[in-house]
């Protein structure tokens, strides 16, 4: 009943899983949890995301606990075939090539939403835009979402009332800010430039639009590779603490003028358009970090490249424009540590699927009670993801004393140390 | 009617409140605003804060918007008399003396809560324990707190059902928490151990205990002097975070014995007891960048010290150990940034008291139905306030287009781009 | 007469070289003086360096100048094919194929030697070394060298008295050690690392061994990537300054306790050794970024892997020790940047040949009257390279006004301000 | 015979220098070693330093070796009466009054030079140049100088051929330049700045003209506390090497207009003249942190100031320029970090003056061979004081294996690997 590439690739898949697994050391342990907990015991749980070996090893977990698991990708060049089909031959269900056009993905999530899952796990909101249109959601138990575009999308089902079950923000978990967001992205949006382009980072002016989480994960290691880094940025609050950090923050139209290496990543669109392209320097590289491939304005790129298109590497396109500058576009404006890169490190995975699986077995144990609506990660699971994670790697902590429970008690009770 | 050291120090006072001014440009534009529009006629304030040339603008900008203001001093240490001296010269009410003792002190608080203020501004939550303890809190409009110590309080009153009026906890607006903990504190505490150590801090281990917003900041500020910083945290998220960061973690016991320079900012008791000083270096360095002098377990310290105690520096206590090791005490374990230093610069306190003004005008107008509960900062206000220090700066940021808006606006209601 | 493996290649190659070439703006200055001033006019020059499309450019500087030049490849490893291919349609003489063994190596260095050029170009010695063992170097104008290994085979010969031509160090020069060992290694050589491995590096124990200036690059953009870096360095000069920037300095026994990553770049031989693979965690990574690959002892890692060898991932070898836990060996322990990344960047490359450029000419122009011994490059070389390089960044500098000559040129002549 | 401002401060002074001497473990590890060996005895030594509690320990360490020393003082406003007078109590003759008039000060060097010492120690050449204009050079065994601007002249002296003893260049030892000006003046400029300003760094454009390895640490420490930095430099190869560090490099013109805080350390003269001060935003804090106060043209400052100049905090001069700007100088051009600050931190002058001990001892057994010439610091000096020091911290660090010398040797001897 899967839909992969080919089989044979199972064994290759297996090793490219087990290496992943190797880097994974907090699934691993919950995967021996459950194991022999069994929490998820027959749950039917489906699954649109990147069908890569990590998240190979998010499905044996959720199995591991009992869990029957059926996976289709979030984003079609993202797929391994080979971890699709090892996780086919050791019983899952995938439905996955890579490369597949919008026809055979938008069968895929129809396929799963129609077999009725009582947890859908969703990178984009897909399978619950769908079950939702087909309606078919109210008889989820919940779904989770780990994407802020997704949580966009959800929320806006929310605000005219349609929502029909409830959704765990499992990207507004701190743990996965942080690691998805901030170290993740942050790393491999920078890795996947270097890939693209081979450029040197040290002495290279890199602006970076957008200065949420993944934006300051970008600027500051741009800047620990010794780039002079300008921040573009909307909100007040966030430009005034990326001056704080020793970031430039300027306009967009004048970043334009100075950068050498362009990231957005802010979730907007448009926001490098015809009157930057304009005024940018010769030579100048344009890459996104944002989810969807709207934040360069690419029928502006095209307009303006009256010279012509040309590959000049892989995933390198130059855009000739008619003074003679070049604008070298990376992976078709897509999100370029997927799309030029590995995607997010397997340590940045172990953690934001840790949150899945935690998040899933509390659905299962809890679930049922939840309202119609977002809902926050608890914090206690963020909590138990990142002592697992410290445990990992062997780092201990201190906790509290009795004496200093018993301080911060008394404090709050008796309004010490005045009254 | 007030009460303070020397009259005659009014035009000292004034000169240091000029150079203040100079570095609070945006409470300078409030100041003028507010001169303008008047929003705070005939409103009654009583400020428990550090009476510093700083607060004497906090002052100066809320009577410019018509409210009388009576201020007294949360730390008796911290008064500066010519402040003081020159904000009666210009017509307010002040009850500080420097170095006053608890008996002054308290009769100081008493006063100001015995006329009956509209709006109590704290730090550390003196006026309001004395107004609730004296059963006058339920005719507060409202009142303000700063610190989290002064919040814990707060909230020890409200879980016990005895909360009488609304509180804006303004420390926990996010400008406050960047512009006093992470860059104020962080910065103004490794001055204090600098001026009063000239210690080297290239190549040095510091010790931080504490890995909140404070800690935060003097963390990187101490890596970013050459030290090999060493992190210590309770909380599994905060010393994840910590770890990921590039810090190393530890438990204390572990770090006390590495550990070159200590800097507590807990906001607990104890964390620096016997049990750690048994382990440290000869020379080690105690500061304490907490609230209160209960981090470092004081009694501890002078137990240890067998071989007794004495002043080596001003400000700089050297305990001597049986064992023939010195520990040396900074500013008797009171917070090292005030005590050694010059408290936060006039640039962090600029956003603090701007915090301040806009919420004291915000209770003007809307104070009235507000539950007896505590309030966060309207997120409005603290984007003000980064928009007017980003205009200080001169530094423009972009608006987002009608086409972005509408992009999100677009994204939201139709479930875009699969449905 | 050219050894090339496809010539078929040179579309492809020429396209590669012209991405290069984008990226080389002082080289690409420099070859538009020399197309205009001819001043090599005659000169033959014979080059053993990687084969790349960054070392074509170079050969098309020398070319455009006058000379005619024959290359052959420094690391049978690293030759592009395609580069080859269009450097031989161009007109130039090339001996490389990629993957070529030993045999052929020493042959095609042969050649070169044989043929009589005027000027060697070396990475690593090979031309310089074969034509002392020819008793050919005589006749030698004189020869570059850009290796440290390389030059301590060729004071090997000077110490011996048997060196027979001067030889100027081209990596001694500042920019050259800023540009291929700080800026380009140190960036090249973690890349190779995560496309290798894919690993995250924020929160991770990095462990750098050799704290020169290749090693200080490697270290710094370690942290700057959020790792725990651990330096390991024998000359306790170099050892200090890494303690005084932060780092934490161990024995590399200790070392190896902590590590999850390590990284050799010291120049010796055996500093991961037996004892040190003992010690290692479970998963750890080895890489070397030092010329050679006797770094890593591989006969010590063979022998504990009694478990057996796999890769897990392309460049990526597991050993299996008795007692479980797994080393992955990248590479095979050769040079790291360039076995599995792209090796330096182009724009690290484009001050490394603009050097050669205008040693060569300085050769050319000056070099008869030259001693038989290892000369450094002339600073005024050193400042044109950096000029040139800040006029293609668009960075104007000031230049010293006639007052601050005078005041400087005054200071020496009158010993002022006492005398 | 000592002239000194008050004996009665000698316990103050006493209780100050074992403060230092705590500080300084390198030095009380060399007083240790010399008290035992006494290779001084009978060396008169002549030394023109700050006279502080650091440099104290610096006499004493010389008299346990068995040196007869004579003090006067290279800066009259650095001179700490308290240590001068715990000087003289201990035995040494000491000639320093702080704020002494420059008559007092010429007498003072006179007075030594006149003794007749067999060494010299001088901070700024002034020893050696009244030994010259009196024609008393010739008998010296030899000076030591530990400022580039000494350097300078000495410099100039021997290019005019009239150089008539060895000196050494301390300061240009590397451990030296690392901590005396990367790392002590790196920290303590700052740390001037602060003291006088309070000031916050994070967010701040912050200026540093000149990038010598004193400009390198000030620019990393500004960056470090959150400072945008901007540098300035005439140098191509340190604009370059400050471009690729992540700086922004501007021309002084255009940096002025941008600059919040200026700090000048060029060596060099009216870095800073009337065209500077004319585009400086209105505010903006002056200090320098070179040898003379000629780095800030005051004489231009003065003429601009139509509007006066007033003191608005100790250390801090407010120049009111005509349109109504103000500009703030600190400690009125004066190396900011010992008029604002307390100078170098004792751990900085600890290698300093170690290496100060090494070389005197090193001239007491070698100098008579030395020609009148500038001669570097030995390696192994420089070696020796970093692996103390490397001891002080209780950092180990490896020696290479006998297998290892052998590898470098071999390589060297046998061309290894292609002959």
């Amino acid at each position: 009943v899967s839909t992969i590439a080919d089989p044979s690739l199972a064994a290759a898949g297996a090793a490219r899983i087990a290496w992943a697994d190797a880097q994974m050391p907090v699934l691993r342990s919950l995967r021996a949890r459950l194991a022999a907990e069994r929490p998820l015991d027959g749950l039917a749980v489906a699954a649109c995301l990147h069908v890569t070996a990590e998240t190979a090893n998010l499905v044996r977990a959720l199995r591991a606990g009992g869990a029957s698991v059926a996976l289709c990708a979030a984003n079609p060049l993202s797929t391994q075939d080979d971890a699709a089909a090892a996780l086919v031959a050791e019983g899952a269900e995938v439905h996955a090539v890579r490369g597949e056009d919008s026809g055979a993905y938008a069968h895929h999530v129809a396929t799963l939403v129609g077999a009725r899952p009582q947890i859908t796990l969703d990178d984009g909101a897909d399978l619950l835009t769908v079950a939702h249109a087909a309606g078919m959601a109210g008889t989820l138990l919940a779904g989770t979402e780990e994407t802020t575009t997704g949580l966009l999308r959800i929320r806006g089902l929310a605000a005219e009332g349609r929502l029909a079950c409830p959704v765990v923000a499992v990207n507004e978990a701190w743990t996965e800010r942080l690691f998805n967001d901030r170290y993740g992205t942050g790393q491999s949006a920078l890795d996947g430039i270097l890939r693209a382009t081979n450029l040197l980072l040290a002495g290279r002016t890199v602006v970076v639009l957008g200065y949420g989480v993944t934006g300051q994960g970008i600027a500051q290691r741009a800047r620990g590779a010794g780039a002079r880094v300008v921040v573009c940025e909307v909100d007040p609050v966030r430009a005034l603490e990326a001056c704080m950090e020793g970031f430039e923050v300027l306009p967009a139209l004048r970043a334009a003028e100075l950068g050498e290496v362009f990231v957005t990543v802010t979730g907007s669109a448009g926001v490098l358009g015809a009157e930057h392209l304009e005024r940018m320097r010769d030579g100048a590289v344009l890459a996104n970090a944002g989810h969807f491939d709207v934040e360069i304005d690419l029928d502006a790129l095209r307009e303006a490249a009256t010279g012509g298109v040309r590959e000049v590497l892989p995933l390198v396109e130059e855009y000739l424009l008619a003074d003679g500058r070049r604008l070298n576009l990376l992976a078709s404006g897509r999100v370029v540590n997927l799309a030029a890169g590995q995607g997010h490190p397997p340590a940045a995975m172990d953690l934001s699927f840790a949150l899945h699986v935690l998040v899933v077995e509390h659905l299962a144990r809890h679930g049922a009670g939840l309202a119609p609506a977002v809902h926050p990660v608890p914090e206690a699971i963020d909590r138990e993801v990142a002592r697992l994670k410290l445990a990992s790697l062997g780092v201990a902590i201190d906790v509290p004393t009795a004496e200093q429970l018993a301080y911060l008690e008394r404090f709050r009770a008796v309004g010490w140390p005045v009254a």
